[in-house]
């Protein structure tokens, strides 16, 4: 059997292939990709600001999927929860050796062996293609009865990558005031997060209004753009929060400007979280005793870990009926399309596009 | 009656002065000073660096002392410990408010209305004078029975500062790597701290000899010179670590070139903590990337709380008979030559400087 | 000026006097009461379960009020935001002693000198009275604007109790299943709790279908009648979450069999979280093995700090127009009135009786 | 190849088995056995109280071993570090799978699906054996340059049992008090742990003089006989750490009414942490109440985590030259005299018994 996949043969070359569909392998499964998310680090991967990658490579690290085939000796997912052909799940794309340091002291993602993509002629685990074919070990968790693919797909790795942040820097905690830079997918689920956290003030910076729209529907509780000067912005951040500052700054936006504006704004004993940045290439200046006097931390987080996949299904599946999760899904694009996929996520124009195989 | 104190009546203007006794108020005491450490921060305040301050001040915030009166009321240290006149203490030298979102929300130090020195016309806690008046609610404890006045004061309150530092950004663990940039007060502090917490390696990097086998004789594992290029330093440190890199870097150097440095050495997954820095001022360009691609953490800390305080007694209480820590006291000044024990600490003579109040 | 207060002149003798009001203390406040919440541990002070009282004193240690006067130098709530008379604030009703180990080395409350409740004939912080005196250093927080006094009377001391919980015992994580044990206040402050905090199941058990029914509003998966045997009710938990078992149990019945059916159905690698149980006197057969098979932590919790009850007062204006938080609170009573709103606390019949002073 | 190897063939009965020695598997690891660790636990599994077992088994789950061979594609151990034939290491003896809820989601081991024998019959890393053969993703880590095969022996399991429950139930923080239940391995790891820790009072109860001193060898500062009535065990407790009591207890005892007196002498926000406990079956009488008033926590813990081997490694090695560590082994057997090794170990004759492969 043959499907179609969206094929990155070298950095910006997009093709698209018809490849082999393998049965799954003893512990695996096959998956029919019902919605694969298109990522902004999809963009970085395609211009190559991500760096060297194993071309040629089927694109793709955001899935939601139905089983086709589940490999030898598998009969529940990697929850425990049983699991047969026909069952919607995702998957977390990154292949962890489960044998360094990163696995087994510091139990850590990603690992210094974790493999993010296989080549687009072997069995394969990409979502821009048909079928995504998991290996053995490669976690995957059904989704909750009455889960909508559309709720799961909308906010992609990005509400992993916030939970992960979350994980690593310490949580929302009650009352807190957060503020995030950026209202794409990663800034949406961090708003998404400490709205339902309990945070008192979430107050949203982005420049396009449509996405300041969208972040006040998942809790935002004030927005400011960024039409406005640096200066403006923090007075008005601080008129709302108190002169203790934000307890909270959440880096979604992946510009470099936003670096030290966030160090700047910045409450004191708080917590500065960078997530992502893969197209956020060079420095900024920084002060190191703006650290020590405020007290602050700044903790960077990437590479959602198993568990965060499935805490941000589980989270997406509870409150896709409180707030309008499915509805982020702004653009769908049959694999043929991807490239186009590409351009509405790399120009800002979708708030959330996927790849629907369904669509020719 | 009258003792004597060092007073900063203007920046860069030291003074001894005669200044009243007072008894103690209801909830105080009244503690005659031992020795008076002799810290980096103080350099910084008489230079003007450190800020404002409400001039004319006792200096000296780090003090052992012997309890000559009791306040009405106590009749316990801020532990539950007995005691009485004879008994020696430290004291957190720090006055908290108890009402600010600091002090009753996030519970963390320093507070929005913290105080830290008083008119020097006034009762005062300054360590730089014969007697310190400890207001009701300043904290102090009772050095534990064995202890010796110089090895809790050898470290001042370096050691405190960097137990702070690890409250905040997570504990050394069993077989971490650890890095020290800096070999004062507070990078000895941090090089005991690891040891004792079973770091596998500790690597030290200063220019003074002398610190680095003071480094030496309190767990570190190795030390790299300043004097060789950053890339060769770096080649040494992941040669001993392995590829992952450090676990944790502490910067206690305090000098702005170390803050890129210690970005750049961190391993994945890892933790850099950032202590002090009082004289360190300005930027340094930063890739916020790094932070994510590594998942990395920089947090600083200051300004410990009074349980860091109490903490940093009972540990260098109870080492002091495994590691030389008295020794580490190299020069004692009476309070009419405090300039002098400034000098000998900002030209880094020293390895720990204290004002002795029966040296005349 | 005199004001009416429900006095326990000793135990199980509620009589209602009239006291002085006094103009508040510098750096304290004075507030007119307008909801003074009934507790279940009240009803355990009247009986003389809850131990040795200070007698006469003036019940009540939940309340919302309007700000009459405020003592001199204040002119911020404990969370640094500004107030004036006419505001509406909470206070956190346990006077904290700021000199002992728990306050100064733990960081925990109750402290070794914390005073609950001051003599009837003194100025007083007891709620079931026209005024509430707040002394300097009693933490109050004033309402966020919007913010409704039942909503934030609705689950009284049992919503900071149940964060107290969180924070000593770790926080409920995206996708954990929770089993809650009793639908009283504390245990509806669970299920809002889990269920903010992106629980995936919140199964609720009890023997009031008034009770289970508002659990549901709050955002229970499933609830599990105390009518059927123990047995079933583990396999009816079991059935839903899977054989890993509950990953969070608490214990909010406050009845002594519950105790070891909660270890019993414990999962592994799980949390039981026992609050508050001040009635429940007596011991119960536990195996300790059961702990370390299970890898299980059993965690008490009781006496929030101030923290909690800002983050439960930020926490509950949150919610308010999301769940019918406000509908909570089923029984209103004068002052006078006290006897009767103890009875419908003490029997179940009222999910949460408060004190309205307006009521005569 | 044939070696010996001690096989547990069904309950009680113990026999020498010659068995064939295999290459290993890729990914896997041949190791020649230097010590195998005696550890109670093996006590409780050849008398049954341990729970079913899949006869035949190869008693054994400590070892520190020489690398024989490696498998296919293996170069470094599992924290990076390179390893050739001739390498001394020690591995972590269950076999976890990967792909359950405990290991995917809680990331916390045993996971469901562990596997702590292989048939006697089979390739196998039990360690009362000439070889182990550890197969592919069984968790090996090379000792440190100098590390003495006895210093790592000596604890055993017991040292990454205790950190495990630290992990889990928090830190020793310096100036912590802490009371260790029984003064066998896992007693005498918490007092070693808790020493470097830089806890102030480490105080052991024990009934037999020998283990006391081991533990003061070790850190202890004081010691309590299980002769004394319960009341006065307790009330020279209370007498040396004051009247808030142990920060921390330990129940390394492995008796049942180790477990009241435990919660009985736990002080006021402290942590009651229970190690192993296999051999102690049945209930003991426990007030729910305690647990509330105290704000305690209990935590079981057993079942190391990779990482906690490797820290329990680095631990030894880093202290074998302060503490005589080594001196603790006190009891050498050949595979032939595992009955014998298991005798003293039973008994308590034995602080700590291996079995030297090389002993005929």
């Amino acid at each position: 059997m043959y499907g179609k996949a969206a094929v990155l043969v070298e950095k910006n070359r997009l093709e698209t292939w018809d490849v082999e569909v393998h049965a799954p392998e003893p512990g695996g499964a096959l998956v029919r990709t019902i919605l694969g998310g298109v990522c902004g680090s999809d963009v970085h991967i395609l211009t190559g600001e991500a760096g060297e990658m194993p071309f040629p490579i089927i694109l793709g690290h955001e899935g939601v999927g139905e089983i086709t085939q589940l490999g030898a000796g598998v009969s529940t997912d990697y929850a425990g929860v049983p699991v047969k052909a026909g069952d919607l799940v995702i998957w977390s794309p990154i292949a962890l050796c489960h044998r360094c340091y990163s696995c087994t002291v510091l139990e850590q993602t990603p690992c210094e062996n974790s493999q993010y993509f296989e080549d687009a002629a072997k069995p394969n685990w990409g979502s821009y293609a048909d079928y995504a074919w998991l290996p053995n070990n490669m976690p995957f968790y059904r989704l909750p009865d009455g889960a909508q693919p559309e709720a799961i797909a909308a906010l992609g790795c990005a509400l992993p990558t916030v939970l992960r942040g979350f994980d690593r820097c310490g949580p929302v905690r009650f009352g807190d005031s957060v503020v995030v830079q950026g209202a794409g997918p990663v800034g949406l689920s961090a708003v998404l997060v400490a709205a339902q956290a309990g945070a008192r003030e979430i107050i949203v910076i982005d420049g396009a209004q449509a996405r300041l729209e969208a972040a006040m529907t998942l809790g935002a509780t004030a927005t400011v753009s960024l039409s406005l000067a640096p200066d403006e912005r923090k007075r008005m951040i601080y008129d709302r929060i108190g002169k203790q500052g934000p307890d909270i700054v959440i880096e979604a936006a992946g510009a470099l400007p936003a670096f030290p504006e966030g160090v700047d704004i910045s409450g004191i004993h708080s917590r500065y979280i960078i997530l992502g940045l893969w197209g956020a290439i060079g420095t900024q200046p920084i002060s190191p005793r703006d650290l020590t006097l405020k007290n602050l931390t700044i903790g960077g987080a990437s590479f959602p870990a198993p568990k965060n996949y499935y805490q941000g299904m589980q989270f997406a599946a509870r409150v896709q009926n409180q707030v309008p999760l499915a509805a982020l899904v702004s653009h769908r694009f049959g694999i043929g399309q991807a490239a186009e996929a590409l351009t509405v996520t790399k120009n800002g124009v979708a708030t959330k596009a996927v790849i629907d195989p369904t669509i020719s």
